[in-house]
């Protein structure tokens, strides 16, 4: 299930609509600014929508593996390193990318001025690691962009309220950082800058056949993103979603149209049922074995765990005849060694059998809003699976999506498989 | 001559002062800061300090090649950086080594913060890549200090009154945070740790024999310093000067007494005459041939160099008997490019016959207070430079100073023979 993240970006947002003029928010990824071509690259693209009339904001990530390199260096220092240092650390690469695009956009001959997370008044609460911006102050933005200049924020960073400390949005932040800020300013779309054309009905790398998307809602994205889709996390589909941001995910590498996020009612998807088949291997599955059925037992297991900081995801529970059950769920690979004694103590508490932990596991899914009214959706699926003769672990399903876990060696196969049984829908869709 | 930089560091030291407790400003450059390993045994030493009951500051430079290689990416990108983007590209080492070391600091048991220019309140003039500071408002740092806490200092950097910029401050600038913020704290000693154990009376890789100082006066360190002793710039010493400051200079890989820099009437000096011989192979010489000797004409050529950003060294003029003059002077290599065509142009204006310029030289200095009251020290210096052989092109003096060009080819032999000469002086001095 999407655990979406609700940051408020309150007034600054309609006092920044009232300016009334175009804005144009664009987020280039790690792999669109790898090297110092590409950032000259980006700053070509910027200059050319200024160059439009447009007033302009950039939003770089760092250039490709620098944060892992600064984490490589966090963890040579430190088993656990200190959450406010790690912050401060982490957050230099978007400055390095960012400072070195408004060099190139001043040598193109216009005015740029890049400014950190603070500099821009991202402001966000404590919790280093993953802040959540509560508000944009966006006054020095709105000068530097009054004054014809060309705007670079530092993505993924912002700084605290209450302690001025340097903090980081965690995962995708880059994306949340843009999301928000053309919320703030009253951008109508903002860019989504990758090294693939969009939103694919598969991933390309490794469906024969998937195809392009020319228009996905929001609810969607933020399914196939809650399911293993790389393009976008659910966080910044959800900011974007409260403040009726479109999105335009498209290749850094041409011009051509990539896919839009909008409102379901604002893209013509009537005909289509299917958006995209999803993957993830990023999890493992737990079990605890044997559980007498009484009631609070299901809400024991899962307190003691969301209190470790341990993200579930799906879960199931059968009843059965003898008065004891299996209790299984999803988790992420990277909480099992946090989740594994807990699971060995709660058995024994709770008069368990016994826990037992696998991570050879896949998640395959469905999504697609036009699944509402179409209740064989699922039973298709499943159906796909059987005749690839690939075994069906878990099943979970939302109004728009249908996720079954198989082994994790059958998942290429499993998402091949599920694609080309609703490939004639994916066309229409991609025709829409 | 030393081209001291002034920086004034007002009200905030005489109420740091008044707090009256021992606080401990401790700078790590460069290659003290190499590697994570040599970050945690720098955390060893600041808790060490802590644990003695100090208000403990560290200022750490960027770690390595981490400065080069931003510089490296800058260039990629433009070969005249825009100066402000520099400056917020070109300051984030040490923001990584610093919150490296504040991580290594938490984990040996103790608290620690780690500060930006900005956060620890430098505040700079905006004059990005040589920006003095104009004031340091110290309330962040004093109540991390209040509170306990480890204070590291990301040198280098400021912020600009104004603009509200990243600044940096040149050559040398972590430890014209450090000398500045010990000045604004009333620490009574600002330790600087480097690679060696101290100032020598030479350098110890090209002369036999050099021998460490205990103490040296600012006067005599701010000799060294402009005339190529590369332990500190003399911009530092100037500062630490004014606010009298005491420098104790001394290696990191070890805990013996490095060198002590203070007032000269604080120190044993009496004695000796000599603290050291210095050389300076980064500069060349340029002539202007058969001027005219008319007066105003050394002003002229000077004023346009100067207007062109051109820094001036030694200069001498000799009067010939038929009316007509050569002014020669010693100017950075690195602005060699820029002062021909001017010197060029300038020959042709007043009338001379050419101008010349020479990179093929080096500066050999001897620095020492004692000299004021022996007249025969400079007489020494020619005679010892005679009997090696070696010929001295210019010759220039200060109080406390005498500097000779010779050709860089000589260097090495020229510095030794001269130490040679002294060396009985320069025994007496290393054991005051």
């Amino acid at each position: 299930m999407a655990t979406a993240e609700y940051e408020s970006i309150p007034e600054v947002a309609s006092d920044a609509v009232k300016s009334g003029r175009d804005v144009a928010v664009m987020k280039f990824g790690g792999t669109s600014v790898g090297d110092t071509e590409k950032i000259k690259e980006v700053a070509r693209r910027l200059v050319r929508a200024r160059e439009e009339g447009r007033r302009v904001v950039g939003v770089l990530s760092a250039m490709g593996d620098t944060t892992d390199e600064l984490e490589r260096l966090a963890h040579e220092i430190s088993a656990q390193p200190h959450p406010r240092e790690y912050d401060m650390l982490v957050s230099v690469g978007e400055r390095i990318s960012n400072a070195l695009c408004a060099m190139a956009v001043h040598d193109l001959g216009h005015e740029a001025i890049s400014l950190t997370g603070s500099q821009a008044g991202i402001v966000t609460d404590t919790v280093h690691g993953k802040a959540k911006i509560a508000e944009i102050r966006a006054t020095r933005i709105n000068e530097a962009l009054d004054a014809g200049k060309i705007v670079l924020v530092a993505g993924f960073q912002g700084v605290s309220a209450d302690s001025h400390d340097v903090t980081t949005l965690g995962r995708g932040g880059s994306d949340t950082t843009a999301v928000a800020l053309a919320a703030a300013l009253g951008a109508d779309v903002c860019e989504i800058y990758t090294d693939v054309e969009g939103v694919f009905t598969a991933d390309p790398r490794i469906v024969d056949g998937s195809l392009k998307l020319k228009t996905v809602s929001y609810e969607e994205m933020l399914e196939m993103a809650a399911t293993g889709a790389r393009v976008m996390m659910a966080r910044s589909v959800e900011i974007a979603r409260r403040y009726g941001v479109r999105l335009h995910v498209r290749a850094s590498s041409s011009d051509s149209e990539g896919t839009w996020v909008a409102e379901e009612g604002d893209l013509v998807l009537e005909k289509a049922i299917v958006s995209g088949v999803t993957h993830d291997v990023s999890e493992a599955k737990a079990t605890i074995v044997a559980v007498p059925d009484t009631p609070g037992v299901a809400a024991r297991v899962f307190r003691v765990l969301a209190d470790a900081g341990v993200n579930i995801d799906m879960i199931v529970q059968n009843v059965s005849a003898d008065g004891a059950t299996d209790i299984s769920f999803t988790l992420p690979k990277s909480d099992l060694a946090t989740a594994k004694p807990i699971l060995d103590r709660l058995a024994a508490d709770i008069g368990a059998r016994a826990s037992e932990v696998d991570d050879e596991i896949a998640k395959v899914s469905l999504v697609g809003a036009g699944m509402k009214s179409h209740p064989g959706v699922a039973a298709d699926m499943f159906e796909a699976l059987a005749e690839a003769g690939i075994n069906i672990e878990i099943i979970s399903t939302s109004s728009i999506r249908v996720s079954c876990v198989v082994r994790a060696a059958d998942v290429e196969r499993a998402v091949q498989a599920v694609h080309d049984k609703f490939r004639l829908y994916a066309e229409e869709r991609a025709r829409a």
